[in-house]
């Protein structure tokens, strides 16, 4: 029994019609299909039928949820409990409650925001992407042929939630998710950001420190390296979407990155790099205090640390 | 008086719609005017209105014409002067004969195909592109922003021509139009490809054996070096274009290239890296004999040399 | 229980000092220790105290031992069951027998040589790099800083071993050891070609066709895809290491790669690239027929296919 | 007659014997020669036997001289009446004065350092690198094999030089020495950098604002983009250097690039990327006031503009 994978995440999109427009003209998703004010999207290298639903939402940007795919369907049950004997409720969704999956569990848990927002989501069942004929690629173990309209975004790899209980938070996912701990920023004592993974990426879920619960980012993947440079040069002229920061390095993940902010509002990050644990026995890095500056942005552009309160990036950054 | 650059090159295509589909929607060229089965193109780093002329043609590919910049209008009736007494015929176009351009000189040479095709050409004046607002770059020295829709091929640099008299076309081409010999591939003390320039590139024109004289290829650069593996990823499943070889790199310039043929059947070069000359008295590299395997392909695929007669490349290779 | 990742490999050297010295300043290995007429070497990202052994050997080239690492000690007696049980052979190696090691279960299978070469092992136990405070990193999750002389090469990454009976041996490791098949290549009804893993990246281990047993090579990762290029500038004018083919992409796995000749004769990868498999019900990719030529080469050099008999590459080429 | 190349810096040393470790085992530098206090350095794609000197100095850093290569010898003469008529003084250096080179002309120009400091050089004849047969390549148009000890820098680019009247250095430097006006940045009416070129590359020389002249920076190119990545790595970690600022990329010239200082305090700049000028009628790019930030700045970390006076960068930055 485990946590397989992340499967897809949850945007809420004022401007779902920019969005839209970004996501597929500027970043190169397709559209996979439409439902209830959802759009559901994939990136080229994205084997399920989709990874990124847009959803409309009235003012509110951020993560509407989040949905990790497990190995087995009985897995959900046992997590079922799991969650509940950890003090925390579930609520399934119906097989096809959300377009081509099975039954989903739906959860809260120490870092759930008080409206529901930002949820954490459990399913097996996915059904995988129905490529048209002329956008297959003849390389086999690709989804589909590489997208060269706009930037050649891949695939999903990770999201990143600020909560005001950044420890808690950590242990529970290990405890009761069994994700494990990869990386951690400590700051004169304090856990203010955790790094956690269920495969040998550093990770696919991470929770930094903020007092209101929201979403920092979601994050795809770049084939190339030197992809990110390119993408500077398409977004900094196109008509949606601004650069936030980078190209950089977090010191963290070791990830090369550019955030950029979509139509919406919200953060997005393209990224490459990064390194694999295979290490059975990994024992977590910590990053301590006069660390952090490094820690942050290994190089690039430095943050300021320890961040005054106003200057704490938002998890989106008013345009 | 000297010549300043290559300007423009003219393919003849017989399947003109293919060709201009693939270069505008796989190559990312934009389109900038048509006059007389005639269409002027241009990518995103070319200054001027356009650099690459496809015309129609019945079932002939290869090089309509080539036009180098000359430094001064008055250059014009030098150069003149100098191929006449050099034993070869010139005639004018006026201006606008093609669009955008002043007074033209187009001249026979060592290299003339008997049919006229592949002529030289030179020239001063030439419109600049005007760029749509929405086509622009904040990015003020570059002449309009990044086309991302396919490759983002960036601007023009070379060609390359066959002729079976490289030796006579290099010295006249030296003594002449005062290019400079930069690098020569010598095979059993025979001349057979030789590469001249009159900026720091290594090459504005070359010339390599055939028996029968045609067009080799042309070549846009581009604007880093891993785009060339972006391009495989492109054109392997674009519906048009089919990689003829590359990625690799020549010994000879330091070219990493990809070549492919464009729907008409015309070789066409990607490339990057290169050097520059900036010594004024460049002492000429010459490869010979078994040199030329590296000289050929520095690394990737290795090309059979000496080429059996019919195996020798032709110009555009059958699809 | 499980086979967490690839531990170490042994190249069978007869040239032990060329090569030491090609692994240590062209590639940039650091040693670790010696013992028995053996050198133990480890690259700056690997985590463990050596990863490559070179062993000293008469005239035999090839693979000593691949030892693969189990996720708890005791995964190694329910995988001596299960070996015994499938009909092999296994034997004890004492802890400290490889330095740094705890007890480790060596084995029969169906590819092992018949005078014991390439022997599969499972280890638990491994002590990390003892890292010299003027190697270390001010990157805190990199094992020490960055090798700067020769090649950058950063891990350990696969092996691929001939065997004649391909089928044979990838049942036998999916059954027994849980490697999970992620590619073949099959050939008139007969798989010539597979790769497995136990993590996300592609293969750990990949047979081939050939009627001898054999290494065919073992393959290390680089940081940045880009320094493929650089390796081919180091090697090419190295005193020592031979190209044997590349840079170029395999359609299978879809590594970037280059090949080269070690001194004593073995075939060594560094390569980049890729792509990660997350999902858990992979449906393995099976490339048939006339698919093989870009399997094998999605660009770059194409391999003969059917290879005739006297072409096809010996695991150790020449020099 | 014309200026035809950057030939070579001098930089001034407080600590030269922590300076040439660092140019040669981090950064790849070639010894070639020692003379009076001045050590003569090349990196692997410099042809001239030299192109850094490292002259020990009591205490001052900066530039000592910088050497322009004409194109005939007798260009010096007409170059020297010229600087005379525009009212700045001469003097001759004798042949071998500087090692391996003939007669030089210094000169006084509007952005002299009132001691000397700084000074502009032409030359006619410079001798070419004798590289000794272990260090040749076999690339036979590349002075000498790539070093692949510490970063790989390739060859001497540009440098850049502080003074309080940017207008007037440039304006001399155009009518004098024939430069060509590139690109300049206007902050309130005012000419505060400006950057000019004899060849098609964006600049051989800048001048930016400084109340106190001084050398900003020397530049070297490197082979190829992701280079520059890599030297982050080499630097970050190596016992000598500091990274200034960078990797990132200038708007103005489209350089992608990085500052470091060496360990005497003199900035270095390694640099990849640019764009080349053919145009025989280039109009200078002006940005603007508020064109400013990215100018400076395309992408990577934010220059704060206008700077207050204490925070406006030295020359060399105090380690």
């Amino acid at each position: 029994m485990a946590v397989a994978t992340l499967g897809h995440v949850e945007l809420l999109c004022p401007d779902i019609e920019s969005s839209l427009e970004h996501f597929t003209r500027v970043l190169g998703f397709h559209e996979s299909t439409r439902e209830d004010g959802s759009i559901y999207l994939r990136a080229w290298g994205d084997w399920d039928t989709y990874t990124l639903i847009l959803t409309e939402s009235d003012d509110r940007i951020g993560l509407g949820h989040a949905s990790f795919k497990v190995e087995a369907d009985e897995d959900l049950d046992e997590y079922q409990e799991r969650i509940e004997a950890s003090g925390y409720d579930t609520r399934w969704l119906e097989p096809g409650a959300e377009p081509g999956q099975g039954r989903a569990l739906r959860m809260d848990y120490p870092g759930s925001h008080p409206e529901h927002e930002h949820e954490l989501e459990l399913v097996y069942e996915m059904e995988k992407a129905e490529v048209p004929k002329e956008q297959r690629s003849r390389l086999k173990n690709q989804p589909q042929r590489y997208n060269d309209v706009g930037v050649g975004t891949r695939r999903i790899d990770h999201l990143n939630i600020m909560v005001p209980n950044v420890n808690e938070c950590r242990e529970w996912i290990e405890d009761v998710l069994d994700f494990n701990l990869r990386e951690r920023v400590v700051y004169e004592g304090e856990e203010v950001g955790t790094w956690l993974s269920v495969t040998p990426i550093v990770h696919e879920i991470a929770f930094v420190y903020h007092e209101r619960p929201q979403l920092n980012h979601v994050a795809w993947y770049l084939k190339y390296f030197g992809e990110l440079f390119r993408v500077v040069e398409v977004i900094k002229d196109a008509p949606t979407g601004e650069i936030y920061s980078g190209p950089s390095q977090h010191g963290v993940t070791q990830a090369n990155f550019m955030y950029h902010v979509e139509p919406s509002g919200n953060l997005f990050e393209l990224f490459n790099g990064g390194y694999l644990i295979f290490d059975p026995d990994w024992e977590p890095i910590t990053w301590y205090d006069d660390e952090i500056p490094e820690a942050l942005a290994w190089w690039g552009e430095q943050y300021e640390w320890p961040q005054s309160e106003d200057q704490r990036p938002e998890a989106a950054p008013s345009k």
